[in-house]
């Protein structure tokens, strides 16, 4: 019988508060459905700070390379603002996704049919919304060197006397890879790949364009590929989100992106994501999975968090990582009919009311609905 | 008398035909308030490349520094999409932006009352909108070296063997003077500024945060500042956009994000721009004004481009560059009249119908309403 290992990293913030709700369904599947997890428990980022005074431990990071699947909760809060840049509670997040290469960040934004009343945005340009943004996660910007801020004393023209440098660096064979990614999922979907770049004002722009669009032709002629400045795809976001399907974008567009997309659907505590890599020799990918939602330290220990982003985080590696689809449908169901009951967590109380339910309860009713 | 000087660059797409209608705004200030003004009239982008084989000409250049102001209309085009990088319509524009070291972008993010309904956000998240975006405009990854696309062929790891690389880079005097602009502005406003960059994970946003910070405490210890990172930035400004007074940002976040709140408003097609510079020998800005929107190759020449956006740019000129602030007081209330009227180009017509005009009878109207 096999075993599925998992590493929870709950971090920092409502991370650990909603991993004890991941524990619960866990502990269901477990006891009801014979599926056999071995699950251990680790420090990430201000947390693990604290303990070892390095937002990563070296044995945390190579258990994380050692299992099928990582679940992280969120990470940082004021208390480590002031931190050094390199042991920001960030870095251990940042070392974790490079470490273990997992360059297709899936960050679906789905609108929930109970919900659509939450968006800022208008019920019918919201409804049924379901597009899959997949970032590049192990590049860019993010790691591109030379990078710091540096003194410019000598420069009498700069004021302030200093210069911060970062580099955007992309290789084609970097591109490829998560263009690929984008393309296979888009096969299970509908079928249409828009990637998204400044090709007009930066030359790892037009790499990314011509290198997305060789995969295209070379590999995927099949899947309708079009490509779109990222400040226009920003804008076509707000304005009509359901002309897309699946958007690749770099690292850092796909950061502001997916958290312009993630919002549109008016309810961050509900989104998952998944951080994919190279199969193991298991023949799955390495993963990380994480909601997209922060540590919110402001509302952390109040039983206010909502923990369906990490559960449907869960649910996407019972889909990726263990192979277990069937298990997953069942529980992202569980979690359509309690919310479809009038089910809320204080994120998700709107005019029209509910039932108002802690944290804790709700895990409580969506392992009931199981 | 003082004449005003002002050089006209029409461009592409759409901008020729909006530049128009300006010309009608302009020609009735002159016969009706004895306003001269000295109007040259220039190309840039596609437009200068096909006579000049370049997007913009020396003497063009040469011109733009010697004006009160320069009103530009749209660059860009498929026509041109596959030009040698050096050479694209956006390279005239970013010229001109870097020569005339306009590092201080104005975009205002207004919903005209009239129109509250067009966006795609709910009539009461938008209802009222008055944001205004400074972002930096000459430095940033826009201009930033080492930058091109290389060979990388001796990488065996690197599928496809090329590498692209964007530098950003920002001195702590390019931070300070657009902090600076944007601190001035905020105190004309509501006195509050929300800076944002990725101070998390890059070197040169932590430089950005502690200069914006720097400015504040020895220069503008009156004026509320707040930091965000640019994804929440933009998840918050589709989730509450009213929580924003002025945004100060990076050339890069500041394309994005600007775009995004502009399209809150639901109405492109209604947003001006200024971009300023240090002051010149009249005690002015150097400035450039142009619409948020693109060049809209799609509709161009059938008629169907709104003016309003330009017309207002315009007023913005008349504002910040020939300190005729009643007269931009004048033009933006005719605009709103015609609006409340119910006069609407394509782009503004909605469910609840209006009175359709073409782009020259919005001229005419607007002309009337003065
Ligand atoms: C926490 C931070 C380092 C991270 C990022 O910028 O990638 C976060 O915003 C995300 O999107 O996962
Ligand atoms: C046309 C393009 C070069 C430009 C930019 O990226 O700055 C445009 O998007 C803008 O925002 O003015």
């Amino acid at each position: 019988m096999t075993t599925h290992s998992l590493l929870i990293l709950p971090g920092d913030g409502i991370g650990p508060e909603v991993m004890t709700e991941v524990r619960k369904v866990i502990d269901w599947f477990q006891a009801n459905k014979g599926i056999q997890f071995e699950v251990s428990e680790d420090l990430v980022g201000g947390a693990a700070y604290d303990k070892h005074g390095v937002p990563l431990a070296d044995e945390t990071m190579q258990k994380a390379q050692e299992v099928d699947a990582v679940l992280l909760g969120a990470v940082g809060g004021p208390a480590y603002d002031n931190l050094d840049f390199s042991v920001k509670p960030e870095r251990g997040l940042l070392r974790l996704r490079k470490e273990m290469d997992l360059f297709a960040n899936l960050r679906p934004a789905q609108c929930f049919d109970a919900l659509a009343d939450f968006s800022s945005l208008k019920r019918e340009v919201v409804a049924g919304l379901d597009i899959l943004i997949v970032r590049e996660l192990t590049s860019g910007v993010y790691f591109g060197e030379p990078r710091g801020i540096h003194s410019d004393d000598n420069n009498p023209q700069n004021e302030g006397g200093r210069v911060g440098i970062n580099t955007q660096r992309y290789t084609s064979g970097e591109i490829r890879r998560v263009a690929r990614a984008a393309f296979e999922l888009a096969k299970k979907r509908g079928n249409r790949v828009c990637s998204m770049e400044k090709a007009n004002v930066m030359e790892s722009g037009i790499l990314w364009r011509e290198e997305v669009q060789w995969v295209h032709d070379n590999e995927y002629p099949e899947v309708e590929l079009s490509h779109m400045y990222a400040d226009n795809g920003a804008m076509q976001l707000v304005r009509r989100p359901n002309q897309f399907d699946v958007i690749v974008t770099d690292n850092l567009f796909g950061d502001i992106l997916s958290d312009a997309a993630a919002m549109l659907t008016g309810s961050l505590g509900m989104l998952p994501s998944a951080s994919l890599g190279a199969p193991m020799a298991n023949g799955r990918p390495k993963a990380m999975y994480e909601p997209v939602h922060g540590s919110a330290p402001d509302i952390a220990g109040q039983g206010k968090a909502n923990p369906i982003a990490c559960i449907l985080s869960f649910a996407m590696a019972l889909r990726y990582s263990y192979d277990l689809g069937a298990e997953a449908d069942l529980l992202e169901k569980a979690i359509e009919k309690v919310l479809a009951d009038g089910v809320r967590t204080a994120d998700l109380m709107g005019p029209e009311g509910g039932t108002p339910v802690t944290t804790s309860q709700m895990g409580d009713k969506i392992v009931e609905a199981l």
